[in-house]
């Protein structure tokens, strides 16, 4: 099997993003020469959505939402990793959803393996965005990985200069992730044999 | 009492939105020489934030979001009729709310009276989203009208050429606003005379 193509959005737009830090994260762990030993190979591409527009279905699908709609249908599994906004997803990344959600049930995300992440400063690291975004994924009939969440709280402690250094987390990164890409490696496999 | 200042948000920026004609039946059903014979005097000025750019910690609040976050922060009351985007609230809506939600717990949501109603096409009529936007409204304390939802599905069928014309639903909102508007005013006296 070809190497997983995995793409990944960040629900924060800020430059010091714990979240855009944890893809990174992703990326270096899941990297060619790369730091876990995964049975699949798989790359993660990290998805800019800066130049999304604010949603309307009156205007015309913009060259940075067909660029980010292609990219999601190409990859073979979706990583997102977001913060809480007053208790919700932010506003940014559902809007990006949003654009990508058409037309319905012929989606992008339409049947897409789905993983989900989030990292705050506070105690509950995401976990309502996260129960909120499960909703969403499965308003779309994304398959969304079947796992523990992924809650990471603390964040401050757990990054340093932008790169998640603690030790816990990335024992449990690496373990999301071998079992998050043996399942992506399944789904697929099942599509293309079924 | 001075006449209640609210302002509504719309969850869709199409020029064609139910949601927005929802607004505007509001807005004429309270305006001087108003339809509904309400004991308290209340306006509805109908906020644009077309202009308010993705969420980003990073950049200094434009001179939109300063308007939005004045206009909310002025008002007595707030109305958000908003559609359901895949099962959840509109990024767009969302991303203007996480704007308005700074600085947490003295923002101009803290504390602000907010009343929810959405329509939709379907048959569930925005339930689902209005259930993540009250977790939104107190996770920023806001003060959420106590009151049955305001689902109204089948939107196709009770607005024509972009009114509000079906009786019962007419019936309903006039219902909705004579409690909403004595609401709202009981909790801004009670504010002013504790």
């Amino acid at each position: 099997m070809a190497a997983l193509k995995l793409v990944g959005l960040s629900g924060s737009l800020r430059r010091a993003s714990h979240n855009s830090a944890l893809l990174r994260s992703v990326q270096q762990r899941l990297a060619p020469g790369k730091l876990l030993d995964t049975p699949i190979d798989a790359t993660l591409d990290i998805l800019d959505y800066r130049e999304v527009p604010l949603y309307n279905d009156d205007i015309e699908r913009p060259a940075s939402v067909q660029a980010l709609d292609q990219a999601l249908r190409d990859a073979d599994g979706v990583i997102l990793a977001t913060p809480e906004y007053n208790y919700g997803v932010p506003g940014v990344l559902k809007n990006a959803i949003d654009w990508a959600s058409r037309p319905a049930y012929k989606s992008a995300f339409y049947q897409k393996p789905v993983g989900i992440m989030g990292a705050s400063p506070g105690a509950i690291g995401t976990a309502r965005a996260q129960g909120q975004l499960k909703q969403v994924l499965l308003g779309m009939a994304s398959q969304v990985f079947p796992y523990p969440e992924f809650n990471l709280g603390q964040a401050g402690q757990r990054f340093k200069d932008g790169e998640l250094t603690d030790p816990t987390t990335l024992e449990f990164l690496d373990k999301y992730l071998l079992e998050f890409t043996s399942w992506v490696a399944r789904v697929r496999s099942g599509e293309e044999n079924p």
